[in-house]
């Protein structure tokens, strides 16, 4: 807690204005200059401002949530430097502890026209919950009845990719969208509406720290060119990134394959507590927060991790959790498996089983009181574990989620109490931010809905 | 313990020669005869054969893995009626206790023209590793080095499909299959190797319970109808089935939709441990084992479950979890994305996330004195956890496996001196059991594996 | 599950008619013959009767546990010899699985004048609680609203003592007795009722295995000598013995030192579940159950066992707990101080001060339905934690009991709700098992009751 | 982490030279004033300098620790008034996260002569380790090989007692140091070693807040009758106060029992870590730190603690635990029983139990290359666990102490490895922090130490 802060921010302050010396940045590139370094071994604490950068306010409208600016996500503290970190080697990094900036934080989901998530298709508007954060717990005026303990961590914490592996994230992403309508389109594309498939580079909106941004002033002469070819920092790939593991939390140690010299550590979209999968995308209890760190470099310890591709940077970062997890005993588990809503048939697909159980688990929960899309924001943010159980009973992979029962201020187990509870209609009083202009009529799932549309140019 | 034992086996003799007042199973059918019934709160306890009816034997080859009659699985026990269930009910079922028959169990990954597994285009030869149980704690000569202690459950339990429900099944399994080489494929038939698609209803190998089975003897009338639409029971599906959720253990609670009157229990498939996912298929450590159960009826109670889907028939399980389990305290995490081994990308994955996690802990692990056919092995039935961890950041589904330190007698975490052991090259001293005719050379990834071939007629 | 029983019981005959090859006994002396012997790194499994050796029905009077021939205690199998096992070696027992014998156990609170118990003063009266176990579950229909899974352990398990430890033993333990009333007398004897204060060697009642019994027929020549210094199992000691510690259960491996060639082992007093410190004295959910054991010896390894007193032989056994023991993730919590019942001030009595924190348990929870009685018999058996808090802060020892919340039906965290509860005079619907001559009245605190009074001759 | 702050610190400043408006205090009494107040449910933080106001130093001599002045304990933030709060009501104070204002610690044990400890006849030298704070983890220089989560807790909070109880605070603690030597001792004065046996009211070193401090300048009227019949902070009582107990944690609620007014709430003895009976007494890992907490009040609740004595103030505040603490999965376990180091059998005395486990497991771990003071050192602020195990069984009472193994670097379990390391005198390379004139050589039990004096003058 009183370990040097290594980099500020301001929350009051547009993330373009914030520490000229230390500037944010919001795309991966190997040439966005480290703002900071440190030492193996030093102690450090880094603040990071909320990934939209303060585009949600704690309101109860969702028309921010409807209107954000995705091309500015997300916003990053660093990229810092460990000294003696060389291509090849293994930075550990130890997340020391964790902590908010401010006492409040958000959930959302995006419209179906501007970010989508995984049920977009059952729940095409733009909601928001905001919640106060007490301690280590936290509450919404948005979903009453439920209080949790929050799991802090970076939804994005990673290294910085060389440019022979920024090149293979831009060619294979590309593929897949260039793929998109010609019949190859790969999996999902035909039962997931999300939009955009994939986020290509994309110049407007992009921060690049010491090289400039998008909003005024004078940019290095390399920021067109950067600025252009820089990834996405959406999905999380070879680096870390944006994997949004909300068990990367007080007291874990996650092993990062080292790209560029000195690594290049960067992070940010700190999030107060989340599910497996922040299914709702706006998606975790979204906040400002800081993180207590410590670096160690393995030399030549890349080589630890597996390379499972046609490229030796074809690798994944890896980490240790150890006793101090919040641990719950009793939970109530919803599964799925993968067939469709229209009844059809997948093959041993897991995200569609995933999609099931989490449609179960809404549908279920929502008898108890509340609207099917606080559920939906509820389980994108609360602690509740995404299970692979079943991957090869062909056709069907089984998908299970667990909510703790300790959440909720009621019982919600199936039982005759909760039958007559369904009939006679129950509901919790509740205010719901939504958008302006939506009803507050059930929204059925829509089958027509577009699928898979490619990012507007 | 010493509640009455309601359904007996005897794991001397063939699954088609046991109790011929209660005989088992080994297909889904509404017609099949329940064998014995409940009363609700009754307690009782029930025998089971090992899924495979004792084709696997305790010995050093994997030449029975490889040539198992498939067309026999699963042997059930049961159906058992509970007296007052009707369709629309939801029937309680408290897993009070469960136990071994044997003091063994195995775990096996098929040959590719045989089963195969989620990872048969990697580790395409059939292999084996039997476990010796001490008491809650079991070791292999097979994969030494390991101990852990079982959290035994089900693989497969499940109350009977209505005619309406078979008929959804069948149909929607056909088409998958129909699909497959049309353009019009849905799934991840260009990237996992699966032989077959689906199991479509086969009488070869059809034990019918009191109808009669495959092997010898008077059919009765019905029989050859009812295996000819019979479902296969390898994938779990509305009715819970072969869900493989290593969770379903002592002190749970599953709750079952009705179908048909008295529910019609039946289950078996029992397993001493299993990893998230199963991943080798044959896949968790089979055993023979007990359970001891009761029921209870919540009337009306089908319609607690959300009906995701064009049918009112379209529910899963759910179920509860209490302070049972095993807690681990520290555990190695491996992460996956969505991008294959040839290094395409694919839309928000996460069986390929998972597979990629997977893959990614075999050869990080094998580096520490074990064949990668070892940890497949392993990975299928230790008490590892597969996470959904992020499912909305496109393109790329991130799946983790997470793997408790504990089970390994030595210190697997990524440091220097692991790096020195890799160097040195450290192996453990083993026997494995492999096929007759595999040679010990390391097996590649073989891209071109036929991938998604029906089954043969 | 299915190791070779080494030792065998029959509930149903005395302990005095087991088998005649493999007699019981109830003593500890170095002379009584081992009944059976193992190998190291032999799986076997050990059948015991109850306590009491069938003394407690299964009923609603509580008059059996008022008259209950204590000289009879324990009734325990073995000794076991250890093939290898020498004097200074230490035995590893590892406690790989345990189970009931039949599907019921009882609790109870001894009468005053016949082995009263740690708060004899407050409930002078015998009480008894029958348990009914469902698998892993156990629910009482004397004590209604809780239910809770069990931590099986045998109450009593150890090595014999050689015959110097013998002596140390009995010259010790007569000391005290000697003590008493002579102004020496040491501690708590003032303040805790309890009779005996020791319980000396006594042939009445002894159980000598291969040297005869109390009961009838031929007595080994050695009978009396032995009877008349063997010592009583009641308190735990150097050789493990009567320790009731709930945690050695499943998984769990013991650390014997031991005394005589081949350890001789003896275990019995199977505990269903037990609150820490088993506060009623008949006191765990008793029963008659199996274990499965694995002994290994490691040889000299004694002197890794800290010898603290006067004699080499002043140790105490140690173990291991791992992974499956049931973990709550929620508990309410008392603490008491070493102040006692007339408000005098002790100092840093740890006794005491728990005596404190029960008593204020047992007060709370009587608030919300229940008998003072009944929560006196529950603490004694469920899952609750006794801990030590604070043992230096003086004159105040600072004792807490931590109760998990999910063994209750209903909440019993302080809240206005509560409150209303208590105001409305809410009871639970119940019959309690009491002496046949007990009325229904409260029983208010004696402080007139005799204390520490000798054994009866 | 960002509520207001309601009371800060500076831990540069001395604990008399505080914020003038919201002076520190050391005593106990109705009469000190209120430095601020709070609504119910207002969300507050307060800072707390460590217990000794900053007489120990982070440096590697422990005659700080020897000549530690003791009048001047504990430095208190508050009393905090509560605005609804009555006597009768009960206070719920829910602690809703905690931290450190410095990064480093200290754990001592007092000087025989100055202080004492559980241990004090064994080991009667002061001795010192610093700890150095990593986040939520922390390491010694003094004592190497070892690495645990903090588990961050006030050892001291609790309401101001009225007058009355008070006053039966000052008789019944006078009464136990009168009857010292009188033949009517009651306790433990002839086993255990401490000095003083109590701490009676004191006007050296008496800090009172707002009416004014020892040291110097302007006293309000009443201060001189004050300190002389203010508590002493050292021992928990009614109020809650200094009870040590390591569960306090984060996101954990207590209810207090209100005596006074506005409930008057205090708190300070900010521990980092602490194990289960704080045995060295200086004991705990001692910090400066923080706490944020929620105060709300039920009407009339103090009904709801059971009052156990001649007093209806007779009670002790009770505590709820939630999901959030750490939780290991692998211990070892020492067992103790209540015969002394002389051998002499003591009645059911769970402090000597506790005592033995204590030495047991000293002497046990010592074996792995450490000093024995550095184990008690250890023992006392990391998280084990102790046990009331037995508290029943004449005349031994059994107590336990539980270490997670996960804290050691290396493994301490009993084997035939560790009988090597012992046979070759393995020992840690370490400095210790001891008095300046204390040899090396190992200190041995003094069994002439004279017990139980009195407070000097």
């Amino acid at each position: 807690m009183v370990a040097p802060t290594l980099i500020s921010v301001d929350v009051s302050k547009p993330a373009w204005e914030q520490d000229p010396e230390k500037p944010l940045h919001n795309r991966w590139h190997p040439d966005i200059p480290a703002v900071a370094s440190v030492k193996e071994g030093e102690v450090f604490k880094v603040e990071c401002i909320d990934w939209t950068g303060g585009q949600i306010k704690n309101d109860d409208s969702a028309d921010d949530v409807k209107g954000v600016d995705l091309s500015q996500v997300h916003y990053l503290s660093g990229p810092i430097a460990v000294e003696t970190a060389e291509p090849g080697d293994l930075l550990k990094v130890e997340i020391l502890d964790l902590g908010a900036l401010e006492t409040w934080g958000f959930t959302g989901t995006f419209h179906k026209d501007n970010g989508g998530g995984f049920l977009t298709d059952h729940y095409p508007e733009a909601t928001k919950a905001c919640w106060d954060f007490e301690g280590v717990y936290c509450k919404s005026r948005h979903i009453p009845g439920v209080k949790f303990a929050g799991l802090i961590h970076p939804g994005l914490i990673g290294t910085a990719p060389s440019k022979e592996l920024l090149d293979m994230w831009n060619a294979r992403e590309k593929q897949l969208q260039d793929e998109l309508g010609t019949g190859k389109q790969k999996t999902l594309c035909s039962c997931l509406a999300t939009r955009p498939l994939a986020c290509l580079p994309e110049p407007a909106g992009a921060l690049l720290g010491k090289l400039g941004h998008f909003k005024h002033g004078a940019k290095h002469a390399s920021w067109a060119a950067v600025a252009a070819e820089a990834a996405r920092t959406v999905p999380g790939r070879e680096n870390g990134g944006n994997c949004d593991i909300k068990n990367l939390s007080r007291g874990c140690a996650v092993y990062f394959p080292v790209f560029v010299p000195g690594a290049n550590l960067s992070m940010g979209d700190m999030h107060f507590s989340q599910g497996d999968g922040e299914v709702s995308f706006c998606g975790a209890i979204e906040m400002s927060g800081w993180l207590e760190l410590k670096c160690t470099v393995i030399k030549g310890g890349m080589k630890l991790l597996p390379a499972v591709g046609p490229s030796p940077l074809s690798v994944n970062p890896l980490f240790e959790i150890g006793p101090l997890e919040p641990r719950y005993s009793e939970y109530l588990v919803f599964e799925g498996i993968c067939v469709d809503e229209r009844g059809e048939q997948h093959f041993l697909d897991a995200t569609l089983a995933y999609k099931r159980a989490v449609l179960n688990c809404i549908k279920y929960l929502a008898q108890f009181g509340y609207t099917e899309e606080q559920i939906y924001l509820l389980l994108s943010c609360c602690p509740c574990e995404g299970r692979l159980s079943g991957i090869v009973d062909v056709p069907n992979a089984v998908a299970t989620l667990a909510v703790p029962l300790a959440i909720f201020d009621r019982d919600v187990r199936p039982s005759g109490t909760a039958l007559e509870m369904l009939a006679a209609g129950v509901r919790v009083e509740t205010t719901q931010a939504k958008e302006s202009d939506v009803t507050a009529a059930a929204i059925p799932y829509d089958a027509k809905l577009d699928r898979c549309v490619p990012c507007a140019p």
